[in-house]
């Protein structure tokens, strides 16, 4: 737990405040390694401290012992107590009500906003965060694989990813890292579509966006394939084999020390030079964690470095409006200054059902 | 749509705010009866207007085009425009974070919360509101029906919430309105239970506390029945006859007028008059509609009165720690003074499997 604690004296005194108060799911389990729906975590200078409720305080103590985080069970009152006497408290802004912000004004803190810390500390995944967003990946692909071959003419996209999300819960997530993307024919140009009832067809392109949950930690991968062959693919087929290119190009040419700018260009420059750029309307890649968009960005606007232990996508995309969508996606981590993706199992190459 | 438009008066003038700002995925339902998952909503004394993206621009002129609705495409710049002359600016402080707080205080704006303006219009649903929770009702007790023959000595808990959640997807739900829980044997005395990995045998109790939501409102169902009798279990028949008992009076003597506090009491009082009063340590119930949780609350502490046109769960239950726990709750509204239930296909008698 060593590397734990010093990764916690970085963000506290990165964050400048006397104290952190920290009262998100994601963000307690993140400086704690335990997870609970409710608690509040205050970390100063001396201690981590967990105060969670009657229903955790057993298991936080069992899973917490001999580490260098103190549980105490209480209530957000325990942890107004435990600030008596600090005046600069870092809460997190994006993650903190004007309800919650105005009631610790009200206790006399003068506040200041602590995500900036904590967002440079949670760019560098641990080994035991690596692992499990590598199992989350490995349950995302066997989902993917133990769906495909149930995949029936007149199944709607609700359906697919109804489906595709049982059984990932099959295979060990705890639910879905986002709503599953599920797009049939024509449907797959709208790069963030929302499931519908469109029905599957043979010849139907399909573009499949999903993740899921292990241990708080998301994985997220994009698959597009070809449901049945009806001989009227030969556009996609090109663009297709462009967008892996794209795609394997980034694994290949990426290295550590880039930035996120860079990283994108080496898949929107090749992009353009198939004519393809202006059809590529997003970024390359988002951080991922314990959330499923967090930093490094890769895109034209991404000045962050790309460094070891940082987790990410690899997904460029083209979407010819009204006609067809690909997306290719990855999670992958820099590793040895090289990209290393965790998608072992499924296939890139085009799949034709 | 001249409810709606009244319905929005009323919220105007009971904010005290010169506009409101709304950037809520279901406050914005609420108030134009569209739903994206980007926008803003700005309501003044003249006009309520929907600001969405070009994703969504067609479908909401489509969706809102002769209604009091006005939608215009844009961004949160737009917004601020919109707003220009305005001083004194409602938004909901429960869900507006920090960094949106005081990025529109640094605009200039005076700013309250407009929550409690808006909480107490959504305690009266309309007729279209209760259709669409009546239909989310009817799903998730299909689900229900569907997954129950499908259970087998063996599976997980994470198994039959995972079965579940596929069935009334299956069935039209757009997702869940709360992580399902699933509680085998002893697993039943927490009321909250984190869903896991016990395995299913012969002769257990099983609690299920699930929902989905449909159109963007929510329904909340639990059910609690035997895998079996292994002949075990005299004290969980006495207790489950005694909390369906206690189900029941709130369903007949509950009417429109009561407190929140009255209605407790009915559960309560019962419960008590047998001995297990102290084993019922949660609230009778909660309101529900566009959110699992709003209002009225039917506690020891609630003090509104329940009304015609309000929706809510009953939900008794009873938790020997470590022994058993057996909740049964129905989604119901108050109608013409008396209470409706919304469940009417799954059996709150005790199912012995």
């Amino acid at each position: 737990m060593d590397m734990l604690a010093e990764n916690l004296r970085k963000i506290y005194s990165e964050s400048g405040a006397e104290a952190l108060l920290l009262e998100q799911d994601f963000l307690r389990a993140y400086l704690t390694g335990f997870y609970s729906t409710d608690g509040y975590v205050v970390l100063d200078k001396d201690f981590c401290t967990l105060i969670v409720d009657s229903r955790y305080i057993e298991a936080a103590q069992k899973s917490l012992g001999g580490s260098n985080v103190r549980v105490i069970e209480g209530s957000y009152k325990t942890a107004i107590e435990l600030l008596k006497g600090k005046k600069k408290l870092g809460v997190p802004y994006p993650f903190t009500n004007a309800t919650c912000y105005l009631a610790l004004k009200e206790e006399g803190f003068d506040l200041s906003d602590c995500m900036p810390a904590l967002k440079k500390a949670m760019l560098y995944k641990t080994e035991e965060e690596l692992k499990l967003i590598e199992k989350a990946c490995e349950i995302a692909e066997d989902g993917l694989i133990a769906t495909l071959p149930e995949l029936k003419e007149g199944m709607k996209e609700s359906d697919v990813a109804g489906l595709l999300e049982y059984k990932m819960r099959s295979f060990g997530a705890s639910g879905t890292s986002f709503d599953t993307i599920v797009a049939f024919g024509e449907n797959g140009s709208v790069p963030h579509h929302e499931t519908g009832e469109r029905k599957l067809k043979f010849g139907d392109p399909v573009l499949i966006d999903f993740g899921c949950k292990f241990g708080g930690y998301c994985s997220d991968c994009t698959r597009t394939f070809l449901f049945g062959d009806d001989k009227k693919h030969e556009e996609f087929k090109e663009v297709y084999a462009h967008v892996l290119k794209a795609h394997e190009l980034v694994k290949e040419k990426l290295v550590a020390g880039m930035t996120g700018k860079e990283g994108d260009a080496i898949a929107r420059d090749y992009l353009e030079s198939k004519g393809l750029g202006k059809y590529f309307t997003h970024s390359l890649g988002h951080g991922i964690g314990l959330q499923i968009h967090e930093y490094p960005t890769l895109s034209p606007r991404g000045e962050e470095t790309i460094e070891n232990g940082m987790v990410f996508s690899d997904e460029p995309g083209v979407y010819l409006a009204g006609k067809l969508g690909i997306r290719i996606e990855d999670s992958v981590t820099m590793k040895n200054g090289k990209v290393v993706s965790f998608m072992k199992k499924t296939e890139r190459n085009l799949v034709i059902l």
